[in-house]
């Protein structure tokens, strides 16, 4: 199979943990005779310094001719503290997932037996933790109309949902609960918002073509403790952005690091896949990144190529690295590897 | 002192737990010679059923007229899952909340030794966790403007902040912290939002005034992970309504049980006590929910009156029976307390 990846290392340590996958997928091409060429594009705050706009055109049209997009990370501090900021990174990325229709950002959560001992959570709250987050990527709050009144005083976001963005999305998550346990929950806070509202019309409309999908309701101050307190309740989760930003932060934590957690974001024509950590500046350079998140993001990649052979491979071989110790500084600071060492290994493995 | 309080029994067991509460208050009452009488008062679904209004007029009128206002819960399944239902419970609640100005709503976030087996985090998670939550409670997407298209395909909901409403809320959240470890966290998206963007400049232009306070910054969705992955590293943290809602409802699974959690909900004048728990159907009329939220809540109205000793008092009493072993059945399942009878044992206890 040729497949031609678009690769946006981006800001921090996005660029060390995705060389890392970039090996990993390299082996995998060999062991099976595909050919993976990679076209590398700039976005974030890496993109302003060279070319002063987080999404340079270039970019957007490389990963509109590519098959899917391996991505890194964005985002520097020297952004975050100033309001007034013209340009920021994010907007490359919010920019890029508009552009391209990615309207459905997959998140698994699963936990690691080895790796129990480093979640804040106890066991017994962990045991069957397994479940998907799909959160709408590409409307709500992130897209809608912005507003600073002229004097500064007042400040806007519109929230705005139509009912065709929502079905799309919808569907998918229902489908992928079809093929899981059958249950699906839908986190909004219709008890006040009327995009919510519509949100739950939507769902309540079309589940009866799934009928075979149980489906809840839940408020999503309600989902922000369920998922601490009974995580093993979830199957599908669906929500909106922005909802969809805090929630799967807060349960990527439950597998004991945010650096092995995985996503992909899905639309219409080419998909991205990414790890959720952000760019930690702070670690940037010091090859002590934990390329997991990236590397089975890659997987995620190879399954969306129906490559799931090839997916499968990877995974084990994370599921091996973990069981056997070959974890970065942030899952054991004492006898750690370095970010090259675990790509090299998986390599290996491979 | 004379106080006249104004109760709101609410939906589900707000009623019984709210009962618990005035025992303990009455108690209070006879111990230091202070006359409280109550005014009770109808809301939510139950006001509904009654009146037809979530927030009949003489509600409003009688918490205008009193010292504070003492509150169960309110909500009612029957309205949840109908995206078209034209009143509903909470819209009395957020009006309350609207038109008495209750801009601010304090939630202190603490752990009890006694109970750190029931918590989902591990102990050492929990050590030294003690902060508390400022949420902006009258403005923002719950009060923005609101729309459904005619054909009902388009939703919106507008979130907008002014400086001088951000202003009032942060200078309490600064004073606060001035009082304690003298930190105060910003919890925004202002990568994001325009809105988060306003709160960050306002607090940076208001920082150099308490300069005894160390401001940090943080993104919510890194907010959603680090209360559960390093919550002691607060002491202050302020933030806007829809974050806080998701939040300090996240925050306050550390403590172990839900009913436990007390808040306060500050303006300019009259101000509000009510459990942050919510109306638990399921529950309701069972003798079994915990009261103890309620009472929690009813010692922070003491200490807002400036009876700072009573209110120990209260709390002294609370941390008594948690030590003893007198809870009821969401704490300890088999060897629990009515939620009368832990009313009672309170009042005796003072
Ligand atoms: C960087 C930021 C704009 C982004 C988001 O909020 O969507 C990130 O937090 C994420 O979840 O991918
Ligand atoms: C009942 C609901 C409107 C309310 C809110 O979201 O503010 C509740 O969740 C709360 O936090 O007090």
């Amino acid at each position: 199979m040729k497949k031609n990846i678009a690769v946006i290392l981006g800001d921090g340590i996005g660029p060390e943990v995705t060389q890392q996958s970039i090996k990993v997928l390299d082996a995998i091409a060999q062991q099976y005779k595909h050919e993976f060429t990679y076209t590398y594009a700039l976005m974030g705050a890496d993109a302003i310094d060279k070319t002063g706009s987080p999404l340079p055109d270039e970019t957007l049209s490389t990963c509109l001719a590519s098959d899917a997009i391996l991505f890194g990370a964005i985002g520097h501090p020297k952004y975050d503290n100033d309001p007034a900021a013209k340009v920021r990174p994010e907007q490359g990325l919010l920019k890029l997932r508009k552009s391209l229709q990615l309207f459905a950002n997959i998140r698994p959560i699963t936990t690691y037996p080895a790796l129990q001992h480093l979640s804040p959570l106890k066991a017994k709250n962990l045991e069957g933790v397994d479940f998907v987050i799909y959160r709408e990527l590409t409307s709500g709050i992130y897209f809608g109309k912005k507003n600073l009144s002229d004097d500064k005083t007042t400040a806007s976001d519109d929230c705005v949902y139509t009912a065709s963005e929502i079905e799309r999305i919808a569907h998918l998550a229902f489908k992928h609960a079809q093929k899981r346990r059958k249950k699906l929950t839908l986190v909004d806070k219709a008890n006040v918002l009327e995009t919510s509202r519509l949100w739950r019309k939507v769902v309540q409309e079309i589940a009866p073509q799934y009928s075979d999908v149980t489906v809840d309701y839940m408020f999503v101050d309600n989902a922000s403790m369920q998922i601490i307190i009974n995580p093993k309740q979830f199957d599908v989760i669906l929500t909106e952005n922005m909802f969809g930003d805090i929630i799967s932060d807060e349960a990527s934590v439950l597998s004991g690091s945010l650096g092995l957690a995985p996503s992909a974001s899905v639309g219409s024509g080419v998909a991205l896949f990414e790890p959720i950590h952000g760019s930690y500046p702070q670690a940037a350079g010091k090859d002590i990144a934990n390329p997991i998140g990236s590397i089975l993001s890659a997987a995620m990649m190879l399954d969306h190529f129906g490559l799931n052979e090839e997916a499968r491979l990877v995974t084990d071989a994370v599921q091996w690295m973990l069981q056997h110790g070959f974890v970065t500084k942030d899952i054991d600071p004492i006898n750690s590897y370095a970010t090259t060492a675990i790509g090299d290994l998986v390599k290996d493995f491979i």
